[in-house]
């Protein structure tokens, strides 16, 4: 007798720990985007999954289901290696701005398909679009004509890449089933494999202001995430990176866009210097460009030093209808008409600066979205006076608070406030990078 | 700040092992019918209850919220103790046509609300309605008007008694959600009280041929059940019956009203009888009308002999619009055309008799659905000639097929050839009464 395929017999397979052949996954999710298997039945197996895991084979079969459920992008006909980056999600992480123009330097292609803002976390597709003119909603053959022209293209996600990520994602976000490892690799690597590129590194962010709180919980990420994506026939490698205070000294989109420029220009601050140039060392290892980290850390360096990757910045904002004018002068960025000024309340060193409440406080005041659709303020966000590690007297700024809603400055006010704690002796500097996948 | 209570929040709790309050479980159960809480997120909040569970409170929470999301039955105008049973199902399970008359010739007043066929298991429902004439689709006014004026009732469960649990149990049943002891209990005692009863007796079954195959979950259940339903207000005791083979000879519905006429007229199998009186004895006890069980089912006996109970059935079948000449002679009952004997293959003795088989097959035969909304064939289903312990010759017929659907009937035969375990040593006979919770 032919029994056909029934979803509720896949969830109870999996409530119970038993295993889903790839068939049965591809069946699974190709009927919920197609309709056929509705929400509720998803929404209990996600829960399952949740509870029971999934295997390795298992999280290969879901990650190929879904990067099959829509288009991808055909880079192949692009001479040189292809690469991508991905970030689970951190404060001030601007990486994104500076690596896409340095791979661009280095010679290689980046084709970066981004997202915006969610939560206390910002995007980078927010970001770039504070600078005047900047135009991220190409269509699928624009980014691969740009790619092959310039090299470097940063674009808004489209409906058409991986439309099973888009409602799995929806359904997750509602029905309390985001934190699941195998869940959230299929998620990151479906789209990074319908991106095209052939080498791609992970930042997984660790810590307060992160998705993943602990390091034990980041490295279990970086390593199921590079295992299975390397079974899938891309190279990947992951970096572990600290998220306990802010990267950089900026929040908010035009800020972030004017720290990249510092960086791009051979500046700015150590960390998010040093964070780039570690995942971009990564990439040029599994491009097969150089032979070791620190020749090609030492490579990037002249890149960003020279003015090299500054100039692929250039051409890339201008590609996208950018004002050129307003990078070369950052003052002609947009600028909120009121700057608040946070005092320190005692003196002593900086202690702790919460990534998460400095996140939360530049979303409140307009870099971020209270509810899905609302536009942000380009202008608006937290800038950092003061860090871990920082001496600072009583009454000094310890930070700068750009007021795009007026009406969210007394909450954000407070955050900042919390954010800070201050004591009396130096705290112990960790390290920034923590852990390494290959 | 007032925050609303979200869905996902209360999903997320329960998922991290958390408790829920008695207001937030009655705001999920109330948005949930109401459609303000869709159907994806109670899914998901299901399968977290799945793996972890619910504390007492919430389970009376959960009971007393799918209790109040529809009517119930008021029979408190009228005299005596309301009485109800409910048993978990099995096979061959007639106790309820043979326990509602018993309790009314006792004096008690028991407004029965059933179910119809469901999977492997009759439903009370199908069976009372294979009498010709019976009308079981009361609407509330009117059961409470027979219950007044002949103490006794048999009627369709209606959508307007919890509501919520039709919702619920829909929505479990394709979600892999069922086995859930708080769900199972919340669903069984909210329609219990919605029945309007003061006393409840449950019938635990367990074995192969039941939802709780070992008697480590029976009880658990059982537990559950008094504990939960006693908070809630009302006596509430629980037996755990072996339902390992049938109980009596017959699986099907019309054959299965022959059999409780033969109880009713003191006769019949004595494992159908032994249960019937053993659940009655509970429900006098819970009454206070005796003192003690072993009272209790000697008045029981002498009311099924006498010929009382006889009587109230009668009665009950004539109130409910039912041809008392087809109940006084059972040939009357509607018959299949076809009878189909299936021979032992061996000589020996009965070891094993699998309920389950016996229900799919009687189910096949036509006296149970394969798809929801089919009609039943009411003569349909499977005579038991031999029974755990019988010695039989080979080519004795062990079983008579009653062939409402000839299409069926090769699956039906190998069930029953299956059913069947016959060896050379006489089986020990385990109890039928396997535990008792106060």
């Amino acid at each position: 007798m032919f029994l056909p395929m029934r979803a509720v017999d896949l969830i109870e397979r999996k409530r119970d720990g038993g295993e889903l052949s790839p068939e049965e996954i591809r069946w699974l999710i190709s009927q919920y985007v197609a309709g056929q298997v509705p929400d509720y039945q998803m929404a209990a197996f996600l829960m399952a999954v949740y509870f029971q895991g999934m295997t390795e084979a298992e999280t290969v079969a879901l990650t190929q289901a879904m990067l099959e459920s829509g288009d991808w992008i055909d880079l192949s006909e692009i001479p040189g290696t292809k690469v991508d980056k991905h970030s689970t999600g951190g404060v001030g992480d601007t990486v994104t701005l500076i690596l896409v123009p340095l791979m661009g330097a280095a010679g290689l292609v980046m084709a970066k398909l981004s997202g915006r803002a969610l939560g206390h976390t910002g995007g980078t597709i927010d970001k770039f679009e504070s600078i005047p003119g900047v135009r991220t909603e190409l269509s699928l053959p624009e980014v691969i004509r740009q790619a092959k022209e310039i090299g470097v293209v940063i674009a808004d996600h489209t409906a058409e890449l991986v439309p099973a990520d888009r409602l799995l994602y929806g359904l997750r976000d509602v029905t309390g089933t985001v934190p699941s490892l195998p869940l959230i690799a299929g998620s990151i690597l479906s789209k990074k494999l319908a991106g095209g590129a052939d080498a791609i590194v992970l930042d997984v962010k660790c810590g307060d202001g992160a998705f993943m709180r602990t390091q034990e919980d980041a490295q279990a990420l970086g390593e199921t995430l590079v295992r299975v994506g390397n079974q899938l026939g891309k190279r990947f490698s992951a970096l572990i990176t600290a998220m306990d205070q802010p990267l950089g000294y900026m929040a908010g989109n035009a800020l972030e866009v004017r720290q990249a420029i510092q960086v791009l220009q051979g500046e700015g601050p150590h960390d998010l210097r040093e964070v780039t140039l570690a995942l971009g060392a990564e990439l040029l290892l599994l491009a097969g460009e150089e032979p070791d980290a620190g020749k090609a850390e030492e490579k990037l360096v002249r890149l960003l030093d020279s003015g090299a990757a500054w100039e692929v910045f250039r051409a890339l904002v201008r590609a996208q209808g950018g004002e050129v004018g307003a990078i070369e002068d950052p003052s002609r960025l947009p600028q909120t008409r009121e700057v608040v000024e946070i005092p320190a309340l005692a003196p002593g060193y900086v202690q702790r600066l919460e990534a998460r409440k400095v996140g939360l406080a530049a979303g409140l005041l307009g870099a971020g979205r209270e509810v899905k659709g609302q536009g942000v303020d380009p202008a608006a966000g937290v800038e950092l006076l003061a860090k871990v590690g920082d001496q600072v007297e009583q009454g000094q700024p310890l930070a700068r608070l750009h007021v795009g809603r007026a009406e969210r400055l007394p909450e954000a006010k407070r955050l900042i406030e919390t954010a800070y704690t201050i004591g009396e002796t130096p705290p112990q500097p960790g390290p920034l990078i923590l852990g390494r996948v290959r």
